[in-house]
């Protein structure tokens, strides 16, 4: 007879995996949606509910439980599991993560993207870097932090100067800027220096001496070289053919399903590859996102199904399980704390308002970037937890670069909207006429809707059709303005243009605008908008997102048959919800 | 200093893992889109490339490199992480197979749902549990198996009668007759079925005695009484429970994402109470799928999201993981497979046949229920497995088992579909007069719509409008008749009806009828069936929904503006295409 495998795990070690998995997720899962009912990003939560079922507390109040629930031998097959587990979550959270990033988006913001994130990076990383390598045990370098003190300092700047992609995105996508000109700007920034971030972090991770010492067994030069030939294949050769196949994918296998495990074979292989190379897999993974999540044939349902299942499932265990292993309280070290969020804060927000300023950016514009690209969220926990498994930091560097994580993710969306809140209260029913709004169009597509609309906006201005049209569906190409619940903002910035002019489309058909939610537009507003007053964007926009929110209003508004009804429909939802 | 956490997980153990994991799932995946291509279910392809990469191919060519990648050594972390991952894939896969399962279906159907599946599961357990009790060494009974033949045959029983509720919904929906009331029957009688068959698998489970030979550490009367009070309260107060927190989670908390961590979390709770009690992991896991998918509270999309990451990424692993440990070729044991093959599809259609017969269905439908009910797909195939782990059944009869449930799958949907095929082609322009076409619905509800169809079809067949209203929202609280791509086929039966009656209504707003992609339904297909006439309505769903499956048409007749534009649009589709 042929193998006949012993099982691996024992009933024990299932029952124990099975539970400690539905206990991490759900603590995280709760503690996070109750971050989010006070207006906080899920990550927080999240990582809370670890911190209960770590040392911290459940360690305090009952050891026994802790380690049977989540043992700490190294040999116990439910931990190797559990872990496994993990590894496997933050290799497909760094591939969401990814898939976010946006190649062309970054090329085409061009000056401001480079300005802003260079800068960015730049101070936060000096002054960082420089202290570390000067005060390293007191900013809290691991055991090989102190016999590598090069590597320390560049992980320590990397770490300060680090934007959150995933947590920024959200926050924008909240205050419903995700669309406008800054949004991109600063999603294009903190792109950019995610991409930078990481590779930094690989090169780090490859400089590194090995655990006992020793000069590690594949030589520093082999490894560097062999990432930079990796990461440029795959941004050149492999994002070529994941483009190629993706068409292919999409139209001949089961859609969504095909592309779902397309994307997680890719993304395992990289992982795999790189882990190989001693840089850590999820750095192939996020490689392998970017490869991917560039290609303007991901439809963005597909990207949603993959975002959500990794947001809800994978990713809630990761940032629990980080708590799983240190204690935040004996592990406080309020100077390291202190240094961490003083760098990361001034240093941070300093460089970006600097470099947004010296592009030419408005005051009001330049703090808000600065504002949003402080957040660090998720991305320095992952950089943070990385550093401390290579021993290159130790608990109480770890600690403070957690708090100083969440610190500025709290602290970046209120931030913005203190500084964006326009003062007085638009409404949208005082500045639309009759002549404002398309009560029934005809067009199929987004290039056919813009042109539609163009067309009345071209008789509201005095301004050329063509040249509206033309910039608006150069600014749609560079990315969809789709929004939810069947919504869409196109817009333009021309000169020449007295004041802002926003024309309503109302589409019973529908018009694919790519959502992220699916939904084909019904509403599309066009909106114009004077390049000397960049500010009227912002409120208009979020004006028109804000109160089209209402579904009760949008049911309303799409019964109406004559625009003087519509205009009626928004009067009365301004004067009782808005 | 605290606990500083040594990694249980090398960098080659991740290495390999991730390598495995890729190789597996892409291996997987692309049988599983070539198995599709060829109209096959895409298990098949899954299996198959699990039989290639395992001993049976991989091991032939290059043992060495199969012991690198899938290693067998029980405490190789690789191994322990790789199996705790398929372990949590095995338990996914039943919760969706669970979520399938709606109890209110099953009692709504009664008489011929009790009958098709007590005679469907009677007649070829009664079959194969008399074979297996009396030649247990010609069948395959594994160690454990032969120590006690009781259990063994009553395995072999269940193994044999059991239908592959998500394989079968599948072939339903591909025939387009997931909807019908035939396709309903199959469905409540394969849920009754599957309910049927795990709780005595787990019955099974725990009678059998210990690894060694001893006596059970638990009595086997605590084990079974714990088992059957864990399935009362988790389908009474658990299923209460699960319907009062579903529609609070879903509207307070982020969506689907709040709703999927939930699920999770259930049923990865219950995995680990059944594993506890000795009966597997993956039977909490179908149970608590059971409590929860029964609610009309859960959302079609919710459902589909969890329904595609599961299927498109952790079942392929799994599916592929059953051939890495067995040798195909070396355990074929052709006595075996051919008893298998004879009792599976005799038994099985055979009594369902009989069920379908006395239930008073016509001889062309109770075929058609059998050969449906005939099909064994992933469920046959995870039992197989349980067992075989358990040491109940050896590799040659696992091996017949995978075969059996294989060739059933690929039997069901052709022969189902060749007994259902109509033998002139009907024409939707052909039956249809002005008449027949609602051009601008008002509804907005499924109730509206069926209302304001239904007074048009009182007008046309002089019945009753408040008796044909009534029949078809019945109908329509059962199971809802929402179909992809904005379609929606509500219907009834009713008394007193000289032939087939379809009102086409079309709504430019859309009628949300909670079809799988969540789109609204545009196109609103009310069918009146003459009660001594099912066949028809067979023919007219599959025909509406087949001539509307086409893009082109749909855009076209929705831009109609008048029933003739509307069924002149028809005659020429049906000229061309259709």
């Amino acid at each position: 007879m042929i193998i006949l495998a012993a099982a691996s795990l024992e009933p024990t070690d299932i029952t124990r995996l099975m539970l400690a998995l539905a206990v991490l997720l759900g603590a995280a899962r709760l503690l996070g949606e109750v971050s989010r009912q006070f207006k906080q990003p899920a990550v927080l939560g999240e990582i809370l509910a670890g911190v209960l079922l770590g040392p911290t507390v459940l360690g305090y109040v009952s050891p026994d439980l802790l380690e049977w629930l989540f043992p700490i031998s190294v040999g116990e097959p439910s931990r190797i599991a559990l872990d496994g587990f993990i590894v496997i979550a933050a290799t497909l959270l760094l591939l969401v993560v990814g898939l976010e990033v946006d190649l062309s988006t970054v090329r085409r913001q061009g000056k401001a993207t480079a300005l802003v994130s260079l800068l960015g990076v730049a101070i936060p990383f000096i002054l960082g870097a420089s202290l570390a390598f000067g005060i390293p045990e007191v900013l809290g370098a691991g055991e090989r932090g102190l016999a590598a003190p090069l590597p320390f300092a560049v992980f320590v700047g990397i770490a300060l100067s680090i934007t959150a992609l995933p947590v920024i995105a959200k926050v924008l996508m909240d205050l419903n800027l995700a669309k406008s000109d800054l949004g991109m700007l600063i999603i294009s920034s903190a792109m950019l220096n995610d991409l930078v971030g990481w590779i930094g972090f690989a090169v780090v991770l490859a400089l590194l001496p090995a655990e006992d010492g020793a000069a590690p067994t594949t030589s520093v030069f082999t490894t560097i070289t062999m990432t930079l030939v990796f990461l440029g294949v795959m941004i050149t050769l492999g994002r070529w053919l994941c483009h190629k196949a993706l068409p292919y994918i999409q139209s001949r296998w089961s859609w969504p399903g095909g592309v779902l495990g397309f994307v997680s074979v890719v993304a395992l292989t990289c992982a795999a590859f790189t882990e190989y190379l001693g840089i850590h897999s999820i750095f192939g993974a996020f490689i392998a996102g970017v490869a991917i999540g560039d290609s303007p044939r991901l439809r963005e349902r597909t990207r949603e199904t993959i975002h959500q299942f990794v947001t809800n499932f994978f990713a809630p265990v990761f940032f629990a399980s980080i708590g799983l292993r240190i204690n935040f309280v004996s592990s406080f070290e309020p100077l390291a704390v202190v240094i961490v969020l003083a760098v990361a804060f001034v240093g941070k927000a300093g460089g970006c308002y600097l470099g947004a300023s010296l592009a030419g950016m408005s005051k009001r514009e330049s703090w808000a970037t600065a504002f949003g690209m402080t957040c660090q969220g998720a991305v320095g926990i992952i950089l943070g937890q990385l550093a401390y498994s290579a021993g290159l930091i130790n608990d109480g560097l770890l600690v403070a670069v957690v708090i100083m994580a969440l610190a500025t993710s709290l602290f970046s969306g209120p931030a913005m909207q203190a500084v964006l809140k326009s003062k007085t209260r638009l409404r949208l029913a005082d500045i639309l006429s009759d002549k404002h709004i398309l009560i029934q169009m005809q067009a199929n597509t987004p290039t056919e809707a813009i042109t539609e609309l163009t067309q009345r906006g071209a008789e509201l201005t005095g301004l050329n059709a063509e040249t509206i049209a033309q910039t608006a569906l150069e600014r749609e190409e560079a990315m969809n303005t789709g929004l939810p619940l069947g919504l869409a903002v196109p817009h333009a910035r021309l000169d020449g243009l007295a004041k802002p002019c926003m024309i309503i489309g109302r589409s019973m058909i529908g018009v694919d605008f790519d959502a992220t939610d699916g939904e084909p537009a019904h509403l599309i507003c066009l909106l114009l908008i004077p390049t000397d007053d960049p500010d009227s964007q912002l409120e208009l926009l979020a004006l028109f997102a804000r109160t089209f929110q209402d579904d009760d209003l949008r049911q309303r508004v799409l019964a109406a048959t004559t625009p003087t009804e519509f205009r009626a429909e928004l009067n009365l939802a301004v004067g009782t919800s808005a």
